[in-house]
């Protein structure tokens, strides 16, 4: 089959592997009808992810067909259309019983991509398949359900829930990002009184308005004295970094009113400061997270119902062939306005030939 | 009335001041029989809390008697014994009324000693009496209950409340001071697995043993390995910071296990460092806060039923007239071993005739 | 001035009574400027609340102006226009502490129009006014805020909260009454995936599916098969008794998933059967309860963004002089299809002739 | 093997049956070294679970070896010592993924015993061994584990998890047979204030106060009153029925106050009364509930440090081939003064003869 392979830091090419093959019973084998790409696999490619060793399929996130299954497979079949969790699950250890799937101790976790094979490419064998794909309803299409791979669990289950998001309450969105516009929308599932996003791109806060934002501002422009205006001087009852850099968490701590949460979505690679000598006294609720995917059936019944706008992030499309092309749109934003980029797989009929080669 | 008064960085005198009166309808004024010495006190004294103004009366733990209300008063009158909460509050603020007294909006919240005279005095004056004095349960001696005007709620509500101590948790309790060993004796009301505790002060170390911890370890001698060890390298499920220097905040993000908590109690002078670039990923909850006090009552009903062992924490009893002397064993507990150092007012009948003349 | 006095069973008359006058230094007194009828206030009438002693003045919501104060009120002064809740809370009891204002134990609770003069006047003195009465914005419309004296933060803290309603939700509503429909509008706020409305009226049904109800049933036509056939067999997440009936209880425990929530709003005259053989194994969650009027300030927010339809269950309107006439057609709905009946005061100018005089 | 069969009502014998074997992948075999009756046993015997047929080998309740395994078991292997679960869980349904194992809808969920054969035998298959078999920790004996198969995590729990047990709370336990007594036990974990225990039989209200009961007390003699003195006539904050009648059940709901918990364990053959006409105003809570085991680990743990009294329940013990007498006195505690009677199998070396032959 083809799939994008990562050669090491800056090196990638779409090029012939072996099809992959179940080696554990519990193992699935889907075809890919439908990738995206994720700003962790910018990451990979900046070469901040040593774990991803040289020859590795990238990618963490798809919508296809079950081809095959393990023995022990039990909750799906071949022929099922399926959404491909970013998180594989044991479902025997400590973490998984809990439903805390991101820090699976029993070889689950986030390993597509990373630790093995990820999703762009033709084909992708999931483990423990029984707890890490999910069954599409029919009334849901690819496009919409491929955000539920990865980036929408991650914006309800990490900013949304851990934040604490009530009815009623002004939440901040630090960045907005793909996954800070997630957070947006999943954020008015709970009704806020008011959102408040900040970003210096004005697309994105475009698009921030069009996904629910009530009030947008530009970090530069003191987003302390906006926030402090519009809640009486108190501060924000949640605020979400969907950054991932030191400067971006410390705003957020200083944008939270007493008693609030901090919830951080953001992928950091330093180190930030945390003013305790001022937060000590402020009950602040502070929080960080994998995503857990735990949330990922009722998201896809909330999508399903037509209450998440998740394809409304979609600006590109390519064909799978075409990945590399889709990383150069999705790694330049600036000059694009990529925020999430689409790959499709070619029809059925053809890959079912190719397969049978 | 004499009273311990501050005088600016370093110096305070116990002298003779005016006796308060009523100065608002929600005022009671409360003749000091049990006071206690708070490390606050010492960096009041040292000049770390300019809002102190000099003239001001220090202390904010009192157990008294309830000598003259003000016309609004309804919930305790002259005659009652009391305990006098650190806590101030309104009672009619956003924050009173979901139970936050400590951030209180309405001129609450920390205020004895500290904005106003506090109760290092024979009589101090408290405002909005219904919600910040607690009437004595008669089996609840005066030397118990004076532990709970601070810092038994405060280690309950800002370390085992909001680290979400569980049964069979491991907890580590950072810092083995008063607020330290407290943490320790109100965590054990929610039956965790085992409490480790960790300072450099052996005699220390001694007195948590006393209070129910289980391991005891010195912070030099990899405590990561130690903790690691006991919780098959996963970390602890909570994890209490009851020092207040940036390090030990540190050394509690790293004891900590993926899903777990950190619940800092410690006063911090100086920021700290999070390690994002590796807890981003960490599902942590990281908590701050000052005491609200809306346990106070629960506790109190603990104290009179025998479970909680407050006064073991006392390691030395001045007469009132000794504050001074108090304060010197109580900033020298390496020499003093001291941990809370209580004052003990006159016996009525001779301060009857006083307050009389 | 001009009020509707209860004179027991079947009887009661808009005739003259003295002005309310502050009895306690926490009052204060209200010039009503909208007032509005509470299916309880029926059952007032009916004589099933004894408590209600003849000479009582009727009703527990309002809108209006302060036009005098007691010295202890702090919160608001004459001139403020302001919601007055149906719930008084004294502030110091161990309920109002914890914000369960409607267990009040220091002489508030529920009332107005029950224990002491209501809001069916031109003029009612409310108890404990700094918890009481909360000031309106300026954005808020008279009529959009009287609904949230009682029915909205009832079927919000009794209906939606207490029955834990979160996104994705399958939401069963037991009657579309006033109540069941206000249950309708704030389950909303949490996103559920649907909610299924029953009652027999077709004209409250279709005043359900305005305020956002996916679906809807008549109870009498096996409402479990249709629960069933839209919950794979399971039963639905969250059930909500809006009526008060036994079968209607019933009911509610027949339609609910093993694990799920059943959240009584129900006023009710007679005790239920709970089929224990039954419910032991299904891990049920049944929750009762008065309002607390805690979620007031938090509604009235979301009522000036707009987050909220509190008018649309307005029907009809009359001036408080014709609020017989008002009654008259709130007891009909079935013909006159009322659901909640406004009364508007004179305007401010008259009456204030009329008060001075 | 020998195994008690259950013939029908009023009918078993201890009798040859064939050895079970693996018949799913997913299965375990465990040779018995110590089983228990519980009284759903007795229920059983009685007729009351017509869904167990007549050659059904009886128990749910076990700590044995793990002699074979299924190809797809990865937790646990031949040789280990392991506590069997009184549920099975199958790990993919929708209940599994939330940790609610007792209503599992892949096929687990209570079975051994009951839908399958059970564990009073010499052997017993368990489906979905991972998740339904635990292994011990050695310090833990197995007359204090097999406690935890069912009774201990049912008590904590349905009873005091889903009571909302907190420090210095009054609870009260209706009743003292051994699943009260376990209530009492793992109430203490989490200090409240004051246990009281109603019981008509004075050998039981005996254990109760070894186990950690402050206050007895006899039904019949007004225990409104009793709980009402205690609690300045409001009444306890959580109330655990334990006994499984409808009288039982209805005092509970007379004796919590409002805003408190009614946390039912019992397992009920007829409907109770809930007189909504009294209980809708009070804010109550009730729960109902089947063990699900998820906190089985955290017991373990707990019984390995010595924080739970399990085996203090145990009044007789016989040879597992003794087991119809054991019920002979089981079924008659008010004679024999029977909690739990522990069943033990022969030594292994013997056994391992048996089955090799």
């Amino acid at each position: 089959m083809k799939a994008l392979v990562y050669h090491g830091p800056g090196q990638s090419s779409w090029e012939d592997v072996p099809d992959p093959g179940i080696q554990d019973p519990a193992d699935a084998i889907i075809r890919i009808g439908t990738t995206t790409i994720c700003g962790t696999d910018l990451h990979i490619l900046g070469g901040d992810v040593p774990d991803v060793r040289p020859g590795t399929v990238l990618g963490h996130e798809a919508v296809g067909e079950v081809v095959e299954t393990g023995r022990d497979v039990r909750s799906v079949q071949p022929g099922d259309r399926v959404l491909v969790s970013c998180i594989s699950a044991c479902g025997r250890c400590r973490y998984c019983k809990e439903g805390v799937y991101g820090q699976c101790l029993g070889g689950g976790g986030w390993i597509l991509g990373h630790l093995i094979d990820g999703t762009q490419a033709e084909y992708v064998r999931v483990p423990f398949a029984d707890l890490s794909v999910h069954p599409l309803p029919g009334a849901v299409s690819a496009v919409d359900a491929v955000l539920l791979s990865d980036i929408f669990p991650t914006s309800y289950e990490v900013g949304v829930i851990k934040g604490n998001v009530r009815p009623g309450d002004t939440v901040v969105v630090v960045g907005a990002g793909p996954i800070g516009l997630a957070a947006i929308a999943t954020a008015r599932l709970l009704s806020p009184g008011r959102i408040i996003v900040l970003d210096p791109a004005a697309a994105r806060l475009e698009a921030a308005k069009r996904l629910g934002a009530d009030v947008i501002g530009v970090p530069g422009e003191q987003p302390e004295a906006l926030v402090g205006d519009l809640t009486g001087g108190l501060g924000a009852d949640v605020v979400i970094e969907a950054v991932g850099r030191p400067e971006a968490f410390e705003l957020c701590t200083r944008l939270v009113r007493p008693g609030g949460h901090v919830a951080n979505i953001g992928v950091h690679g330093a180190p930030a400061t945390l003013h305790l000598e001022e937060l000590w006294i402020k009950n602040l609720t502070i929080t960080t997270g994998l995503v857990d995917t735990y949330s990922t059936p009722r998201l896809l019944t909330m999508l399903a119902s037509g209450r998440l706008p998740a394809s409304e992030l979609v600006t590109h499309t390519f064909p799978l062939s075409k990945v590399s092309e889709a990383y150069e749109v999705f790694s330049r934003p600036a000059e694009t306005a990529a925020l999430k980029v689409v790959l499709e797989g070619e029809p059925v009929e053809t890959r079912e030939v190719v397969r049978t080669q």
